[in-house]
């Protein structure tokens, strides 16, 4: 059985926090828990935060573009472009909810290693073996509504490769390459809610076997020749 | 809390079983549980089994094309394509894993209908408000790896807006309508594994507003004319 525990209690967070020290002071962490954190709260941590006047639509476009290292599509005043980390996503990740009036927040500068920064600060403070995902919501092509994926992680398997591995029936299965990270994410998003204000949520439960060292920018971005929809 | 729980030792299914009674002989059910069915079991319950010679590509790739409304893209032996629910999959979800050698399961003809036909035998032998999701293992465009989808639902919102609703600052935010069924389908898929031959994972603890009739073709199948990756 896996649980989806959401961790209450955490206060706003402002940059410079240590992130690893607020979740320990209100989460009972334990052996091979999964800490899924929220992007929002990363990029406080971290100061990601610019000026910006919500209604100035020119200057979050100009925004939405730096932050951007190719636009797909730009309709409506949704731009969909890829960002540096490779991510495919709305606005390239410019959010201006959740943050003070006046700001938005931009995705960490590398969030697997923001990822690894806070697993080695939890490690460091509990003896435990951890994981940490950071996410993100985005929307998806062809199915309406968004979830939460993985922007990155540390100390789990991004994609957990199941080829090679019998099916009931003892065949070899042709592709079965999981993106548990991804699923972690998603799941954690139901036991957080939107406007909750619950940026932590632990998974308890996972397969040993997943902890490994990884990361999302090797694992889950999907490199451009591979990828058929670019 | 939220809890995936693993419904473990169900049968190998049988075109005319009645899934639901083969789910009641081993789950042990509670009200407001989401009960989450891979579409294999279901369409084997349901005889969408047809015989092909796995060897023969020509009769696979004839059979994906008779089960697609359109081609996206076909290169190297993979059709990613439309199938007439309006999902866009790989190889419109014929599928050769996990059914006797010499067959292909098909995708149900109607999942939203399957999943309220289990849903409507669950709740007339348990008298439990309960709700089913169907899900199948899709890739993505951008993102390595698969992960589990809702393919029919009844009961339960498949998109949840939180539109309107206001984020910790007070404000109002702009989009955020979730597709939940999908986090669920994820997160289930979590508790299942791929090989491990559980076909059934029961969500327990989900947020009970979102109890409702609903469907996946009504609410997450992006329409044409809004999809901006067609």
């Amino acid at each position: 059985m896996i649980s989806l525990v959401p961790v209450e209690g955490i206060p706003e967070v402002a940059p410079g926090d240590e992130l690893a020290d607020l979740i320990l002071a209100t989460a009972q962490l334990q052996e091979y828990d999964v800490v899924v954190i929220t992007q929002k709260v990363v990029s406080k941590a971290e100061g990601r935060l610019v000026d910006i006047d919500p209604k100035d639509l020119v200057a979050r476009r100009q925004l939405v573009l730096s932050e951007s290292v190719r636009v797909l599509r730009d309709r409506d005043g949704l731009i969909i472009s890829e960002t540096r980390h490779g991510f495919v996503c709305a606005n390239a990740g410019v959010d201006l909810s959740n943050v003070a009036d006046g700001q938005a927040a931009l995705l960490p500068v590398d969030p697997d290693r923001s990822a690894r920064h806070i697993r080695d600060a939890l490690r460091a403070r509990t003896g435990l073996e951890l994981a940490v995902i950071i996410t993100d919501t985005f929307g998806r092509a062809w199915r309406t509504g968004l979830t939460d994926v993985a922007i990155g992680c540390a100390g789990i398997a991004a994609v957990v490769d199941l080829r090679g591995t019998r099916d009931t029936a003892g065949r070899e299965l042709a592709v079965t390459e999981v993106c548990v990270v991804d699923e972690m994410a998603a799941a954690a998003e139901l036991a957080k809610g939107k406007a909750s204000g619950v940026p932590v949520v632990v998974v308890r439960g996972v397969e040993r076997s997943w902890f490994r060292e990884s990361s999302v920018r090797a694992e889950v971005v999907r490199p451009h020749n591979q990828d058929l929809f670019r």
